[in-house]
């Protein structure tokens, strides 16, 4: 069980009710498990452009069940992981993050702490070997050992947003 | 509840136990759900691009709790939505989608089917009344009242991959 700070800082609201201990609407299953060299969260990047610049390796262990699904992974391709923050809180609705001088909602930033934590990183993969369950990638910018949720194609078609539209 | 269609396509592989009957890892809560045009499966647009031709409304709705949240959003920026795609089984590692010829790895498609249905989104933000809860987006491709798990802003900075890397 992880153990997680809850101090709040100058202006921070939180939720009414901490999702995490609400019933839920919905259960995710981790498929597998990232591997990263930063084992604290003080030691982890902030983000992916940081993540790359140290050159640490980042792996993807998918758990036997699901290594079928990895078929037609392609070395080369740019690929979507979805992540399961599990060791930030998810109770701030108006945040004052590490990063920043001033108080931000939510949704209008990048932080891990969020309703339902979940991390998205646009990688490169370089390797995959499907029946062993490893992927290798260019960077991860989350903690060792963080519970990996989906993996998917990023496609410059529908992944890049459209030039803002004329009002 | 929803009833899920479960009739398998020659080749399809299916996991050893369903996700949706496991106990799961962790827990998500919907903070709101989509407005979209379409209420039937075979009615939805296959991706974004689709989505937009049409030019049909898309709107996200955000419960109360949660609308102190929305706050730094700006009109005219680019936003990923995360959605759980609650009409879709999932629990086939294999698949030979609707809109494709072979059989694919659940990990190199797009498909609404898989272990865990979250759908992603990259729209712009063409009005956003915090208040209300009420966001205006240029395009969504999932089913009206898809719940909503998540709003972040996109940056090009991490969210397009970097070039491939010479091996």
């Amino acid at each position: 069980m992880v153990t997680i700070d809850k101090t709040d800082r100058p202006g921070e609201i939180r939720t009414p009710v901490d999702p995490a201990d609400q019933a839920g609407d919905a259960k995710l299953i981790f498929i597998g498990r990232a591997r990263t060299p930063w084992n604290i969260r003080e030691a982890c990047p902030k983000n992916l452009r940081e993540a790359r610049e140290p050159g640490g390796f980042a792996r993807i262990e998918v758990d036997p069940e699901w290594r079928p699904g990895l078929r037609d992974l392609e070395p080369g391709e740019a690929i979507i992981v979805l992540t399961w923050m599990n060791q930030a809180r998810r109770d701030l609705l108006v945040q004052a993050p590490r990063h920043r001088e001033s108080l931000a909602g939510v949704f209008s930033i990048r932080s891990p702490v969020r309703p339902n934590p979940i991390g998205l990183c646009v990688v490169r993969l370089l390797a995959c070997d499907a029946e062993a369950g490893l992927l290798e990638v260019d960077a991860l910018d989350c903690l060792d050992g963080t519970p990996i949720l989906d993996i998917k194609p990023w496609r410059a078609g529908v992944d890049v947003p459209p030039d803002p539209t004329p009002r």
